[in-house]
């Protein structure tokens, strides 16, 4: 079908020493990479490879046209990222006729990342890998010094953006869960916490295995003061630390 | 406290290659390691890190006094792993004051992991590192080929252990989710997946990432056929792709 693949790298949750070997290879030799950015940042994937980019390799970002300046479920919003998207896989599938192109991503790729959207736009049209990473999640909950579960414990991934009341039965009804998402929905998070009982259990963690990890009990702070990008967990193991 | 420091090293889901930088590291410069196994096996931990211990390493292999021999909740059992953890704990805390011994844990340490027996029973007594690795299930969810979650997905970790109607409750009420611990657990899943009517989305992948790793949709599988050691998944993203 085609001469290169289009290998998408897991970098792991933020500390480039949490890069697996395998990625940090595909990274050290890759000679055309491309990462998703916000316009006029550096990104999250970029800034984890500072350094290890070889002499020469040609960097494609991604610059999403819009972010949070349209609402997520407006026509327009899905329409630019769809057509956003489409242009990206297309302008991938054609490199990858000829050589190798690495997609860096934070976390782990099929753990709600973003390269889900071109996945699904390259099928029958380029050769994909994928390349697992240690979570975001992972990297957090091992910075409270805490094990998320224990034995049977059950786990739950809520994304901050379901409604507060379902956000606060879910809470209710799961030994461990981990809030993805936060941002400007961590009031209603805070809020759903309190209702279901769980809030002076909850952590906040932003930036997690970075030099700007930040942790704290989200009960003790104020609300003003909660970082913007942060994941909220609440670990199982009931009675058993 | 002391001069050395136990590190338990996640080394991810069983491809070497997989390992972060961080893991690689502390493996091949330890000059103690602790793992835990079944009595007579190598151990997954163990087999990982086939090759790249350094000369004079010394191994502790940490032996299960039982696994499926008695019930795990049979008080025989509970007396016998207490045991077993309180008396490793304490060898490991005693070397922790001369030297840094590093323990193996196959996975991320504070997803389900047995460190965290030890973890617990060695607070004030030892300086205790953690490294988060990638999990099983990325692993796992990697080698399907799709993302286990999409945008707003809710993913639920399940215990295989859980009553069957509870793991029906809960795979009825999830986007996506992964069923851990499925060995003899696995006509249970099977039937419990029936009757959420998520069988034919779900699929069985025993041993992600090495060798012998084997994928099959569980739905057309003989009951006969199925791994003992396996991870359960239905995917997310319902309709997207």
């Amino acid at each position: 079908m085609s001469m290169g693949r289009i290998i998408c790298a897991g970098l792991g949750p933020g500390d480039p020493d949490l890069m697996s070997l395998r990625a940090a290879r595909l990274v050290s030799g890759a000679g055309h990479v491309a990462y998703f950015r916000k316009a006029g940042r550096q990104g999250q994937a970029r800034r984890i490879v500072d350094g290890m980019l070889a002499p020469g390799c040609v960097e494609y970002p991604m610059e999403y046209p819009v972010t949070t300046e349209l609402p997520a479920d407006s026509q327009d919003y899905i329409d630019q990222l769809n057509r956003f998207y489409d242009d990206w896989a297309a302008r991938l599938a054609a490199l990858a006729q000829t050589q190798d192109v690495v997609v860096l991503c934070e976390g782990d790729p099929f753990f709600y990342g973003s390269f889900m959207h071109l996945h699904v736009r390259l099928r029958g049209r380029a050769q994909v890998e994928i390349v697992p990473g240690i979570t975001g999640m992972s990297g957090c909950w091992t910075a409270t010094g805490q094990p998320i579960t224990w034995g049977n414990d059950i786990l739950t991934i809520l994304p901050g953006t379901l409604p507060e009341a379902e956000l606060e039965r879910r809470m209710r009804d799961s030994d461990a869960f981990v809030v993805m998402k936060t941002g400007r929905n961590l009031p209603k998070i805070r809020r759903a916490l309190a209702k279901a009982g769980r809030l002076e259990a909850a952590w906040l963690v932003a930036h997690g295995t970075t030099a700007q990890q930040r942790i704290a009990r989200l009960g003790e702070m104020e609300e003003a003061d909660c970082p913007y990008f942060a994941i909220v967990l609440v670990h199982g193991g009931a009675g058993r630390g």
